[in-house]
């Protein structure tokens, strides 16, 4: 029997999706299962070659419901549990019950946040929950605006149009040439370079916390303007993806105020802290922004992708991204077209990421988010302690984690006992990689490393997944030794 | 009782995702039945007082798991069946079963396309799908690359930032300042223009069926050198949004072989029609593209989001995004590090979106799809020949639809007898937007409309449902007729 929209197809259907349903659930309660494994890693070339006949090719006639539903749980044995408690690989880690039931909802309505015609309920849910983001961001009710995207990047770059155009609307219209050379300033360890990359860019000098130094960006926009470019834009940071550090936003502000400049804050990472009454303190100035990036699926741990852009002005996106294309967007229709948003956006099909961080707010209330947020620093500040304390392992630098970030090299015996030394580094260097190969090949836990400037491979631990307990720290802690003593 | 990842939550778990999934399925019976109505239309004033205690408002303290499910069945309520068989008012329709089942895994698996260690078996699937899509599109073995990207206007921003860097490498470390200004030219027609605007462009002529002129394009790439402007870039389309229409690639392409520019191709909508043998001569000279644009969740019924580009040069893709940030990708790690994807994306989180299409290919095969997409364009002829016969009916372009899309105008008794003037114009322009104000109202079927250049509003008919039968496009004319004829 064929599934819907075949005739009778209904009881296949229902049977179809409730199978697929008991291998997500199975699944659901091993990713958040201790005794579970993190990951069964296989190398490309051994999933390539079809493992236990897990076939990736694509066939020409159909396979049988049978068979996908057999794909499908292959597709899950080989993946990575990313909602596992001992999954520390990521920014974006956990699996919420909530989201999950969220997004299952979405991709079965699935339809589009073009216009309100298509999306009604969507649209109006963006614009309560951009509106809650606004108030807890600061700015005041008759200002803000914004618009879910895909992902950190794209609000970043929505924030460049944005401040280009609001400088030069003749942009717009007449393209690049008929601008003067712009100038934009930013951190290098900002989230992704890319976008920044067209124009431009000033890569401002950090304090040894990965910290904007503001008097440095002070100097740099006097040097870009005596080189006759025109400085508009300043990317200050709330969150680095390696250190979790905060650029100072006040003083960044100050000095944007004095010079005309859009401020621009990433808080991608950072913003989440918004909702704790305890750590929000660290954004202080974030509500003096003209723009503000917040990804809710990583310190909140929705689902991903849900990611914003926050703009301060109202109706700015609107005039900034609209072509009146009217093959798009009707005037002449017969409910209130403001809430056509498709004309903010730079896409014309853009997925419903709200509905997933509508329903947790609803399940957890702010309070929710504030607990598990400040569960996640605990935890932090738990590795951190801990970790000072001990002979074998070293922490990137001092001081307690701002963010959930926490930092550190393990040292193998034969290491404890060498001083700082270039040789020293290079076999330091190599011991992150070592120890990460085994915990893979092995699978009980996961975390990521890498060098910065002129630091070599070190550990860096996150924590956003509230499932995570002071029992998986331990855990992660003892794994790492036991992997890398003998290195 | 909490849910996962309290201890002892398994069974509340199980229990609350069970009673969504029965919410959901008959949501999706409902979706798929002649008898509901496609829509339950409320205006924005309404769903924000909140219905019957549909409270969007977000709270401080949690609501209760069953407060959630009732707000899952409103939302559901209140929005559009998109997989309905009598919805055409998108290029995105349909309710894939597969498909569907795709994404509920997804958004279970919850993880990132960034590098192979956290989505091992995605990254395979991506190559095995993107592999086959260069096979189909022509281009040899030892050729193409590519990405799935959050939709048609990230995929043409893609290509023009290869276009660029292809012809100019110096943009990515100097900005837009170190190479002389560019000229891009493109259909006016084009699927989404903005990301067009910030260059020098040209939007050349087009045929009354809005197909591209090719020695138009050439004159306009003459007239552009002629001002000291650098040609890079032509956008070619393949099915316009609105007519459906195909450019002449192979002319295109001799220009562009000619000129040296870069030859895109917007095969958004298009791209489909190459599953099919009998239609994919549409798309004749595709292979001699550059890039392409080619969204699975437009004519291959896939969920949104899943669009890809498609790139002809290996390599290209990574050379020009890649920042080789060390603290994203590792060099030392021990699998293959050419499957960490994320050098190759301007996105750093990116949603899992060939899961779903890999799932619907190995259940379709390639023959089901060839199927699915002949069905629709046999829809769409069967509109255009009902519709020719009709006096009450008039078409917008003579001859038969190239893709799915029919485009009319529906005549009211009062306007058959009138002879084509200004006066019948502006009245004619009234009548789209009337009835489709009556059919939401209703909501028994759902169809768009819209002005393009000199002609006023009229309706466009698209098919990319399957589920959509014969009886379907009767029951829409005799629609529009019930609730048109008296105007």
């Amino acid at each position: 029997v064929d599934l819907l929209p075949a005739e009778d197809g209904e009881e296949a259907t229902k049977h179809f999706l409730q199978e697929l349903v008991n291998i997500l659930l199975a699944y659901i309660n091993k990713s958040l299962k201790r005794s579970s494994k993190v990951l069964d890693f296989h190398y490309p070339h051994q999933l390539k070659e079809g493992l236990e006949g897990f076939s990736l090719e694509l066939p020409d006639q159909p396979d049988n419901l049978e068979q996908l539903l057999v794909d499908c749980r292959d597709t899950l044995k080989y993946g990575v549990k990313t909602g596992h408690p001992r999954f520390f690989n990521q920014l974006s880690t956990g699996l919420d019950i909530i989201g999950l039931a969220g997004e299952w909802l979405t991709s079965t309505a699935n339809t589009n946040m073009f216009t309100y015609e298509i999306s009604p309920v969507f649209i109006l849910m963006e614009e309560v929950v951009l509106r809650k983001m606004h108030s807890i961001i600061g700015w005041p009710e008759e200002d803000g605006d914004g618009i879910f995207c895909p992902g950190g990047t794209m609000s970043n770059l929505y924030s460049v149009l944005l401040a280009r155009f609001h400088l030069f609307p003749v942009v717009k219209t007449h393209g690049m040439s008929a601008i003067p050379r712009l100038a934009l300033f930013t951190s290098a360890h900002v989230h992704n370079l890319i976008i920044f990359t067209q124009i431009n860019t000033t890569f401002w000098f950090l304090s040894v916390r990965g910290k904007m130094i503001s008097s440095e960006l002070n100097s740099s926009i006097e040097t870009a303007k005596s080189k006759g470019l025109v400085p508009f834009y300043v990317n200050a940071t709330a969150g680095t993806t390696v250190y979790g550090a905060f650029d100072p936003l006040n003083e960044i502000a100050d000095i944007c105020k004095h010079h005309g400049l859009w401020m621009h804050v990433d808080a991608a990472w950072g913003g989440g802290l918004l909702l704790s009454n305890k750590h929000r303190v660290k954004l202080q100035g974030i509500e003096r922004a003209h723009s503000v990036t917040w990804n809710p699926h990583k310190m909140m741990g929705v689902p991903l992708q849900c990611s914003t852009i926050l703009v301060k002005k109202k109706g700015l996106l609107q005039e900034c991204n609209q072509l009146c294309a009217e093959y798009l967007f009707q005037p002449d229709k017969h409910y209130d077209v403001s809430y056509d948003t498709g004309d903010k956006s730079i896409q014309c099909g853009r997925h419903v990421d709200v509905f997933k961080l509508w329903l947790m707010w609803k399940a957890k209330g702010s309070e929710g988010f504030e607990a598990q947020i400040n569960h996640c620093l605990e935890n932090a500040e738990y590795l951190y302690y801990k970790l000072k304390r001990r002979s074998d392992f070293q922490l990137v630098f001092k001081g307690k984690p701002e963010h959930s970030n926490v930092c550190f090299w393990y040292l193998p015996k034969r290491l404890q006992s060498i001083l700082p030394s270039p040789e020293r580094d290079r076999e330091l260097h190599m011991v992150a990689p070592k120890i990460k190969t085994k915990m893979m090949e092995e699978g009980f836990t996961m975390i990521g490393y890498q060098p910065l400037e002129d630091k070599v491979n070190f550990f860096r631990c996150v924590f956003s997944n509230p499932a995570t307990q002071r029992e998986d720290v331990d855990f992660l802690i003892d794994e790492i030794v036991r992997l890398g003593c003998e290195l």
